[in-house]
């Protein structure tokens, strides 16, 4: 369980660099539920996750919540280290979905290094372009995708995430994940039922005809 | 009328690299309604913007449209170099809105200089997440602004940037900006019309209660 196993442009730095890195970052294991970043008030670092299972969102000033991305084992998460951008101008929170462990490289270090490593300046932009087309991705959803096939999809991914066609998920959850009210949630969910897609608990989503459902989240 | 007095990094790269810009750089005039870049078919190179006005939007599969921002003078233009990110997975169209003139630092050579410069790299970063900045603000509206507010926020702008209220704009060239159906537009634009916000006669939307749309757009 090495750093340069993970940190995809290890080689393309100098033995200095490296050593700086390894001298200078730490090996963290959060618990499921702990947040990491929020907003402009933190600036931990670039995080290198061993394993784990992040979600990036947009915290609204008013509070309302949409999920960007999530981030898995080999990602590189960015925005942990946003001061080191005075360009970005929004806030993202960055929390743990499942127990996690990652290797923090502090922003400081990573502010230094970026100036004089062209490799980790442009993975730097390769990140960043990622990141940006997986919110172009969301964007477009939006705009122009309805609402229940956005939903189909989301809840096929929960299940491909965790395994299980039994989602323990409340329907306030799945709104901030969407950015939307949890009535309009509660709604489709009701929807699905009706046409048999799902069947709803208190709590839970169980996925009962995941056919039907991916035939809507594809239409 | 110099480059160097356009290009915000131009003192930290060395001399070399300038003589190299210098020599590969073509000035460039392309008049109002220009396709200058159209997705992944087009990398023409780094924009730098002497004069006029830019428009990039986002073109989804079937041909809908959003704006995403402008670029004006001074400014400089990344996504038309987008070949040089491998990680950017979607597309985007430029267009100029205005008669316009620009330096371009073609894609072959912004490519090298970027693997030579930590200066221009780190410079890549910034607009990078200055462009992510305006795409996120643009989300935010999109997720939880109405859209009577969003349509009288875009013809202040309108009038701000055409510096009249008087604007020469079709209800399908509105929907094209806000990534809409010409219905919706033309539905509000009467709906604003009975408010005395607005007239509106064929391919003109004049604005006559400035004070009230910017009331509505802020609210």
């Amino acid at each position: 369980m090495e750093l340069s196993q993970y940190f995809p442009i290890w080689n393309q730095l100098t033995e200095r660099q490296q050593e700086r890195i390894l001298h200078a970052t730490d090996f963290f294991e959060p618990p499921k539920g702990t947040l990491l970043h929020n907003g402009s008030a933190d600036c931990l670092g670039l995080l290198v996750i061993h394993s784990g299972q992040l979600r990036v969102y947009y915290l609204s000033e008013d509070g309302r919540e949409i999920t960007l991305y999530r981030l898995f084992e080999h990602d590189t998460c960015l925005f942990s280290a946003s001061c080191a951008f005075r360009s970005i101008q929004f806030d993202v929170c960055i929390e743990t979905e499942k127990d996690s462990k990652m290797w923090v490289i502090p922003s400081c270090l990573y502010e230094q290094l970026i100036r004089e490593s062209t490799a980790l300046s442009n993975y730097t932009n390769q990140l960043m372009a990622s990141r940006f087309s997986e919110v172009m991705w969301l964007m477009e959803q939006i705009m122009w995708k309805s609402f229940d096939r956005r939903l189909a999809g989301f809840l096929l991914e929960e299940s491909n995430l965790e395994e299980s066609v039994e989602l323990k998920i409340t329907h306030e959850k799945i709104a901030s994940h969407m950015g939307t009210a949890r009535e309009v949630v509660t709604r489709m969910l009701r929807y699905f039922q009706n046409e048999g897609m799902v069947k709803l608990t208190r709590g839970t989503v169980l996925i009962t005809n995941e056919k039907a459902l991916s035939k809507l989240a594809h239409s």
